[in-house]
Formats: C-alpha cells, structure tokens, sequence
C-alpha cells in the first residue's frame, strides 16, 4: 500500500508499506546503517537495492551518538567517495539513522536527495515520515538540524521480525500518540486489537503514516497544527535530557511524557480520569513505561524553555482534549504545572 | 536605492544599498561579527539597530576559522541566550561571517531568519546576496552548508571607508567577474570610470547586485546560469586549497582564477588573445593578482573533482565567451585543460 504526501510547495513523496522489490540508482548510493541493523538485515538490503556505485557507513548505534562527530564520519565518507549533488543517500536504520542521514544530506553541497527506510516500528510510524532531521546536543534533543523531506520511505515490516521487544513497545507509544490526538476510532481500534499481531501492525503503520502525512501536508515547517504530534514531546525530552538518553528509549519517554501531559490535562479540565486511565492501560498492555521519578521539579521546569516550540518564555504544551482530539496551547499556568509535576515527585 | 530579488518559490527580499536608518525587531537578536569590523563599526551599528533582547558574538577573524567548530560557537551563544524560532541572527562582517551566520541560521532549531549587514566590498556585491551559506573543510571551501535566503540585506557603503586596499581589489574581483559574465556594457564602464570614488562604487555595487539578483532569481538552487556566477572560482577554490586559504584572499584567489579560465577559454576558441588582456589589465589595474605557479599539474587537476559542481567525474567550467557573454561546460578535453594549467607551472 501507498500513501502519498503533498506538501505545500507542491513537492510530493510516496511512503511505500510492502516487502521491498528490486530498485536500481543510476548514481552514486551510500548506505548509512549501524552495526546492528547492518549484521541482521544488510544482505537482505543488498539484494534488493543496487546503484551505479554503492557504499555502505556504518555509524554507531544509540542516542548518544547523535551529535555532529557522527555527521562528520557520514559527510567525510561522502566526500572520500566524491557524491556530487545528484548522488543519494539511503538511510537504513531506525529513528536515530533517519534523522542524521537527513541532516547530513541536507548539507553536503549544500543538499542531496535522501530515501528512508526504516527498520524499527518508531521510525516506521513517525521519524521517517516529514523530513524533520538534526541531531542533539548538551542543550537538549534535535536542537540542530534542517527541514529536509525524503524522495521516498520505504517500510517493509519484514525488519519488525527482528526487534526487540522493549523497542517494539516504544513504536506502540507513538501510534497511540497519532490515535489520542487525532482519532478515537482508531483509539478505540487499538484498544480492541492485539498489535504483536502482524496484520495489524500493518494497519496501525498506515493508520498512523496516513495521520502524519495529513498533518505534514498543511504545516510542513511546524508553525501551527504539526506541533501536535509533540504530545507527550514536552515532557519526554526532558526525562531523555535528565537520563542523558541512556534510561529510556524515545518512545518509552513518550510514553511517560504523554502519562504527564494527560495528568496536566487533567488538572486544567481538558480530559477525564477515566480516559486518563484508558491512555495508560494501552501503554502497560505493551509493557512501556509509565511513571517517572522528577527529583527536582524546579530544574524540571527550567528545561521546558530550551524546547524549540517555547516561544517568548511560555512553554508550549500539547494537551489532549478527551480522546482522539487536542489542544496546543500556551497559556497553562507556571503553578498547575509544577503541582502536576509534583505528584511524579 | 533598493534592489528587490523575488525566488522561485515566490519568497522575496529588499537589498538596501543606503546608509543604515534606524530598525527595531520585536524579536531576541544575535549580531554575529569578527573583533576587526567590531572594533571599526560596533558602537555605529549599536546606534542604527535595536531589539527587545541584542547580544553579540564575536567569532575568530579569518577563512581558516569557517569551520564546523566556529559553527559551534555561535550555536552555544544563542542556545545560551535562548533564542526560539523567531529570534533572528545578523551578520555583520564580510563573506566569512555572513556564510557562517547564515548556515548557524538554517540549522538552528532547523532554521531561523538571518539578516545580512556586509561590510567587505566583496560580501556587499556578491556573497551576500543570493542564500548560499557554509563552511569549509579539509575536501575543500564551501563543501558543507544549506541554501537559506537572508530576509534582507542591508549595505551600508560606510563600512568600505576601513575596508584594507587589498580586501577592496579582492571586492572588485567578484565586480569583474560579473561583468565578464553577463554584461559587456558594464565591463566598459569598469574600464573606463575609477571604482576608488565612492560615487562609482555605489554604481558598481547596484549593477552587481541587480546581476546577481536577476541570476538568483532563475535558479536559487544552481542547477543551471547560477553556476556562471563561479566564473573564475573552479579554478580559484583550487588555488586556495593549495594554499591553505592563507595567501590568498578568496577573491583574489578568483581573480587568478578568471586569468586561468581565460586562458583555458582562449585555448579552445572561445575568447581573443585580446580580450583576456582587457581582463588582465583591468585586474591590475587595482593591483589584484592574476599570476600564480601551480607546482604539480596533475595534482591541481585532481582537486578539481572535489568541486560541488563536479557531476560523475566531469568538471564543470565556467568559461567566458568574448566579453560580457559565458559558457557552462563540462565537456571540456583533459589536455586542453592539463596544457592550460602547465603554462602556470
């Protein structure tokens, strides 16, 4: 199946969920995989992808080495290779591959074309989708970066098959992100349906692709309705920038990020105890995470404003409003958040 | 006077060639600028620009600092000072500064606004204008960086009365280069008026700038007449690699560069034994160089290939046709080019 994404410079890419089938380059092609992802899956890739010339990076694997070094190693096997600029790169991994694959093509030479593909649920349902890219650094998450929008994204569930189980989890987080804020009918499916199930992890994929490719497609550059899909972002940064990305994979801070803003939400009136409950049941049904101790509330606020959606000094929070709709908001008080944070104090 | 410059994608911007009047922005600004203009011309653009929030950094003066680690320092002080997604950044420097504001500017929290306030003869008819942004790295100059569009540029011919008389030919180089390119009616005027007066400078500036902006606007992205605009500069970024951007200034470097190409361009017919002489002369005429000794032919040939514009292992020149008119070729013969270059050694 194909979902297509228009954007509004009229640029459009297809987001393919299928088995991959043969595709040749007529340019020069690098890979960039960790070794992870290259030891179960690269044979696979190679079979089926083929250029006029092809090379493979491998960069390390994690969270912590999403910084420029990383960018560095990716830029200078581009140019030890000589890419010109209709040279592409193949971005093969999960959400942390994507978003520097994308960054870095979006400054060699000042920009090349990128193609995802996606191995992990997380990225399969979200990062690869929307040409966010960046990288972090000692101030927070995807601080530095680029809006860059891929050719083509490329999901074949096939690499689910090799997950683990905790990333699996973490995946499930940001389809129920996609379901709170924007649907409550495929809430309401998720809630009834066992997602370890194959045919319905396929669902849940196009589900949540068609739900991004909708919202990208009217607000590219996040200057409105896009930040919504940050719902549960605000406060999962900072428990990632707390643990110093180690503790928790992202979808896992999500997770937790989403229990806080619902608790916030609660607090101004926004949703009910009950479907705060429901939230938290389908994300203990997959095991992902769900409470968080702060150990210092003020320096928990504090970390808000380093959030690229804080604006003048007020936080942006994105609040649900009941299931399946949300709010962006700006205007929640300094004193109902810090009550709310307490009580993970 | 204001020369407008409208891209394809329909965003447009005013260049101001003027003394500064007074601006307020509403918005948290850095300036970013190097010691030298900071010590000649702080306090005067102190006395023109303010904002809600101003901060300074002052970044190391020279080609050798347009480095990621540079890059760096201007991410820190405005992660530092806080600035969101509607602060704005200001160069205020010549091409170097305004090539790093720029790139720090695309990829702060993936892209903020940046104005341009040049202050080198060569950043106020060229480099800022047009969106082109980067750094430089081992490979070679201008290898990483984004195409981000100032929203204004402001050029204060003030600022040249400091400017050093070898910065000021290496200003009239990129004139040159103009005129060779796109205007055989300009080049006459070069010729014949004194481009020391302040009054032909400001016309010279306006003439660069409308040329630049009528190019820019065609093809923002350089995949076709942009590409003029480096007339002089395939051959010129090799010599400043060679020499470690150290003897050179860039735009003497292109002035160099253009000689070369000339005489490449002589070589396969395209312009009069006399014509590059008038290009020579009106070079030394302000006493920018136009002779240098390569020492390994086959080696500066290599170098080549690291340029941007080199496509699947041909190198793109830019060579003149006659005066006032220029080619774009990559199918030039390896020997025309090696027996070119050995007349240099």
């Amino acid at each position: 199946m194909i979902v297509n994404i228009t954007l509004p410079n009229n640029t459009s890419y297809d987001i393919t969920i299928d088995r991959l089938t043969n595709i040749y380059f007529d340019t020069k092609v690098v890979v960039v995989t960790n070794p992870t992802i290259s030891g179960f899956h690269l044979e696979y890739l190679k079979e089926k992808l083929s250029a006029k010339e092809l090379s493979i990076v491998t960069i390390p694997d994690g969270e912590e080495y999403k910084n420029m070094q990383t960018i560095d190693m990716i830029l200078n096997h581009c140019f030890e290779n000589r890419l010109d600029r209709k040279s592409l790169l193949v971005a093969f991994g999960g959400g942390v591959i994507g978003d520097m694959t994308g960054f870095a093509a979006s400054i060699y030479q000042r920009g090349i074309d990128f193609i995802q593909i996606p191995t992990t649920l997380l990225s399969q349902v979200d990062a690869s989708v929307g040409g966010k890219t960046g990288i972090n650094n000692k101030y927070g998450k995807n601080l530095v970066g680029a809006f860059h929008q891929p050719k083509a994204v490329l999901i074949d569930p096939y690499f689910l098959t090799t997950l683990p189980k905790r990333e699996y989890g973490a995946g499930i987080a940001e389809i129920v992100k996609m379901a709170v804020t924007f649907n409550k009918e495929f809430f309401e499916w998720l809630e009834q349906n066992d997602l370890t199930n194959e045919e319905n992890i396929k669902q849940a994929i196009r589900k949540s692709v068609e739900t991004k490719a909708l919202v990208v497609s009217q607000d590219e550059k996040e200057t409105g309705i896009r930040a919504a899909l940050n719902y549960g972002h605000t406060f999962g940064h900072v428990i990632e920038n707390e643990t110093n990305y180690k503790t928790y994979l992202h979808g896992e801070a999500v997770g937790i990020g989403m229990v806080m803003a619902n608790a916030l939400a609660l607090k101004v009136g926004l949703i009910s105890e009950q479907e705060t409950l429901r939230v938290k049941n389908l994300l203990e049904k997959y095991e992902i995470p769900t409470s968080y101790k702060i150990k210092d509330v003020q320096d928990f606020y504090e970390h808000f404003f380093l959030d690229k959606k804080s604006l003048d000094n007020k936080i942006k929070f994105i609040l649900p409003k009941g299931i399946g709709d949300c709010v962006i908001t700006n205007e929640i008080k300094k004193d109902d958040v810090i009550e709310t944070l307490k009580a993970f104090n």
